[in-house]
């Protein structure tokens, strides 16, 4: 069977470019806007949707890792940007989850509210924090589907120590969602 | 950024081996079955965590993908047993999902009812049909904890024409979770 052929996962050719010397990035409103600008470069590159995401440690603002969406892309529907970021973080960090009980705090930024699938990649990673750009509302408007995720979903992950912030630069965020609608890509 | 390194993922060595020479299968009962055996043969080999997952072409039963949870043997807490058979499965097909309103329907079968983040890799898969062994509430019962899923998220993706069966060749799976705990392995 040849789907026995491993499959690799791997960032857009773009990306250290945008990212540079950055290493921290310290309050929420930037690290979302480096979630956003992942968003913005993946559709101007044409490396894919208009979501990306950024995983830090909470407290120093080390930037751990990155993720775009990478669907068309990379040709697998699993790789959403906060999926990729993931993946990308536990890997740099050397365990298959974060210790969501013991330091450092992981937090995940992203340009747009996690989907379902994202929503358990979340739970079952250790982040303890999640700040997002544009809204469920805000995808749902035009025509992105976010999947099974309803206020109970939120709580549950509330019962387990996770927190979200919704709307941080939401405007901004919006924008790229519109433009990528605009330019005629298509939502899936 | 170290994260800029690729990942690569990959099934078991032993999977070929237990797989032979078998190419189709047709009737869902053999499908779960296979996927209990994946699970079954993961615990054995200590390569993951007791789920095995299985792809197929629902009309002629062509085996397309299979997965075994590999969070452990890969360091990702994403790698479920679903999402590796997803992700094997549309690299498989050289497509980024399947198309739900068009030939060929895909189906997965899996050794128990898909957590949260793999309900929401169903719906982007364009997996039609799912049939499950062990239930949501047999895993919860062993203390793994399946994520926020709830009657409404099944409903939601059943509003989408995606349709679930439980508890197939039940009692077979539970003995596989049950066996994996007996033995003194970590329950996440």
């Amino acid at each position: 069977m040849d789907a026995f052929r491993p499959l690799t996962v791997d960032l857009p050719a773009w990306v250290p470019t945008l990212l540079g010397q950055r290493t921290h990035v310290v309050s929420d409103d930037e690290r979302v806007a480096l979630a956003i600008a992942l968003a913005r470069e993946n559709v101007a590159h044409g490396s894919g949707g208009p979501f990306g995401a950024a995983v830090f440690d909470d407290r120093t603002g080390r930037l751990i890792a990155v993720g775009t969406n990478s669907v068309r892309r990379l040709g697998n529907c699993v790789l959403h940007a906060e999926v990729m970021a993931l993946m990308f973080a536990v890997q740099q960090a050397g365990t298959h989850a974060f210790d969501r009980a013991a330091p450092p705090a992981i937090m995940l930024a992203t340009s747009c509210d996690p989907c379902a699938m994202c929503l358990g990649a979340v739970l079952w990673s250790g982040v303890r924090r999640v700040v997002c750009g544009a809204t469920r509302e805000d995808a749902l408007a035009i025509g992105f589907d976010e999947g099974p995720v309803f206020p109970a979903s939120l709580q549950y992950l509330a019962d387990r120590g996770i927190t979200f912030t919704h709307g941080v630069r939401r405007a901004e965020a919006c924008a790229v969602l519109h433009d990528f609608v605009a330019a005629g890509n298509p939502v899936y």
